[in-house]
């Protein structure tokens, strides 16, 4: 419970103003993209790694839980508090700190935005890859606690891949550096990968080192329309034959498409398109230009129906329309989304799709997918109306058949939103009781009393 | 102590053909590359995941330390016995189970040995790029223990970045299998890349998934000459504004390249020469051909005397000469090597040159450097005459001095090799006690008796 001489102190260490306790604002603290969870009893604003620290150790003295927030954006309800407790929102840490172009790295604070520090690194031509789809809200913190990946990390990998060292407070207090600037660092075990996708249940990220790139100098885009998924799976294949890595290789299916139409008015697609395949090559003009040709001739090879190519920025910003109005269009269709983010290896993306169909039939709902075909990371989202008799039991249904079949394809029921609170109930689907019991015992290590961020990742 | 009723246990767990116990055997299993250790008190050789479990059960019933190996080419003395014990050698799980051209992937047991690997999945047009040094004898499972490097892993990252999922015998016998075959995965914790570069403390490595790519279908290679060190880290960070990220990036100091000259009886660079840089790019033939161009300028502009471009494979053969012969080459000057893989920030090699330099004057040592210039990751190999009066001494303060002084620079006291028990003392310079306690810790759960390994990269 969180006392009044708590508050007092909590005020102390962060200052009046930087207190939050109105009952709207703890309940919009409370949420994430999900829209579930729990109000807080208390949203703390620190401004600094020391008011970070001083924070949890208050926390950890009166046994108070507490939850590290960046965005908010998350798809899993991570930022969200369960038990009440402490909101630690870290959006006054929001600093790009060093853009060190000699030694192609940034230093920033945990709520710098993602596009944000996109934007800055690539006005220096650097480049900073993944790209999560809330890249205009979501913040750096965040997208290494959940380990966020995006269309990109098809070619260049998911944020694990860009870091290279953290701040972080552990939930007692003490203040941890991991890694380093040195692109290599094999002393000791590696705590930042720990750390990252652990979800905010370890320790609260208080800066973050990341790696960067040279910005690719040209992007072609293409986009292929296909009778069927089985089309549009196997133009990944003949691309992969053709040993093309592009950039980003995102599928969509028929469902996503009609939805699109819907809600823009406007087909996106020639008429009895049953997917879409939207790919984009980056890299120095001449290979650009050259992989291109080869992805051109890949999709025809699998059957394309149509194949567009944009020639400018317009054109290209017109391709990637179907993409960017799906996710709002969804709403149409149904209040509730369960957005799953499932993953199998590439070649088993049919047998994934085969697997959606049979829940479509058997669940008799709405079940439109998008994803990363590259990466056999497909959103499956299952649409209910509540207020429908038994839907939101079919849900449930679909959704752990879908777990079970993802872990039998030899997938993951998760590949980017992370467990939080949502799939904690499932995580005995894919992970053995010795495997759950070592993860707890590492939570232990950080968090004896598992006063941060409780009711994450581990069910019950 | 190693019973006789263990003795005649794991006999019967692996059979009496597969335990080795010559005194010459099992000194040869008690060191590595480095030539320090402990004779073992026995070595078994499992045949599979089930008789590692049944080896480590046995020793911990009965209290015995063990210490899994690879390959036996580490420099840190990580698959070395400290204390005695077995020695579980994984020699015999050395086949390639699969190779997945559609999914991009190969499943291995630990003991393929890694050019072995490469050479198979190069001939189906396939790349694994971590490339280290000792490749024709190293083994997969010890590069995933030490997360070993290489010259490529400038562009393509160490072993960490291929690995996709483990299967792992724990201390106390259990088998967990970590990660998956996707290539995306946020489901609990990463203990895929907590068990890379664990150094064989945590778990025994039984099988390994790993990522490969599509093999690069053409490499240009460059070799250029500069006055001194100072040029040719100019010409680094003026490739870097050029936005190039070459394959390898390799810089050869002078002392290095006399040694090869004593060595080889043959001038390796003109007179004159202070430090030499070995570039190769690779990739789509157009992208070589014209980031090759881009190199030439790039090296030119910042001061080379002489740039020589392989324009067959012989002649590429002939520019690695140099690199390939410096190991054996530095045999000659002393007969014990210090060898570090010290790194820092790559914009800061030259001031780790000066360090070296000031390490040379205070120590009347020869220090031949070479390494990844482009990672920042430099072989500082300190030369001593054991027989010569006091010259240990002065090399065990010239490795303390560059310890300390690589932290100083925001570097790692080790960038390939891993801590062993070589380098477990100095790790405090490091990483705070708060950190070493944390890793503690995590060790702890995984070998509560700590009975895996012991004595390695923890000091004490």
């Amino acid at each position: 419970m969180l006392t009044s001489a708590l508050r007092v102190e909590l005020e102390r260490i962060v200052g009046q103003d930087h207190v939050i306790d109105d009952p709207a604002a703890l309940q919009r603290y409370g949420t994430d993209a999900m829209n579930r969870g729990t109000a807080a009893d208390l949203v703390v604003l620190p401004g600094s790694t020391g008011e970070v620290s001083q924070v949890a150790r208050a926390c950890y003295a009166a046994k108070v839980p507490f939850v590290p927030r960046g965005g908010g954006t998350g798809y899993s309800g991570g930022a969200v508090p369960l038990r009440g407790g402490v909101v630690i929102s870290l959006e006054r840490l929001n600093r790009i700190i060093e853009i060190d172009e000699e030694n192609l790295l940034a230093v920033v604070e945990p709520s710098v935005v993602t596009g944000d520090l996109q934007a800055a690194v690539e006005r220096v031509g650097l480049f900073y890859p993944p790209d999560p789809a809330s890249l205009r809200q979501s913040v750096i913190g965040g997208n290494v606690a959940e380990c966020a990946g995006g269309p990109r990390a098809f070619k260049y990998g998911t944020t694990k891949r860009y870091v290279l060292g953290l701040e972080a407070v552990l939930p007692t207090g003490e203040v941890i550096e991991t890694g380093s600037k040195a692109v290599k660092n094999v002393v000791g075990y590696d705590l930042t990968q720990l750390l990252v996708g652990s979800e905010g249940t370890l320790a609260i990220i208080t800066r973050v080192i990341l790696r960067l790139l040279p910005r690719p100098p040209a992007v072609a885009t293409l986009r292929a329309t296909f009778a069927d998924i089985d089309g549009a799976v196997a133009a990944v294949t003949e691309l992969l034959r053709a040993r093309v890595i592009p950039a980003t290789l995102e599928i969509i299916d028929a469902e996503c498409l009609e939805s699109v139409a819907r809600y823009t008015g406007a087909e996106m697609a020639p008429a009895g398109t049953g997917a879409m395949l939207l790919v984009e090559v980056d890299g120095l003009e001449q290979a650009v230009s050259e992989e291109i040709i080869r992805v051109d001739a890949a999709v025809r090879t699998a059957g394309a129906r149509e194949v567009l190519r944009a020639s400018n920025e317009a054109e290209r910003q017109e391709l990637w329309r179907v993409r960017r109005e799906l996710s709002p269009s969804l709403k149409l269709i149904a209040p509730v989304k369960f957005n799953h983010d499932v993953v199998v290896p590439r070649g088993r993306v049919p047998q994934l799709f085969d697997l959606v169909a049979r829940l479509r039939r058997e669940s008799r709902l709405k079940i439109p997918c998008f994803g990363h075909a590259g990466d056999g990371n497909i959103h499956v989202n299952i649409m209910v109306d509540p207020g429908e008799e038994g839907a939101m039991d079919r849900a449930q249904e679909a959704q752990v058949s879908l777990f079970r079949g993802v872990v039998a394809l030899e997938g993951s029921i998760s590949g980017e939103h992370g467990i939080g609170f949502a799939k904690a109930p499932y995580i005995a689907l894919e992970l053995s009781p010795v495997e759950i019991d070592l993860m707890q015992r590492v939570k232990r290590v950080f968090d004896p009393e598992g006063l941060l961020n409780p009711g994450k990742i581990f069910p019950g």
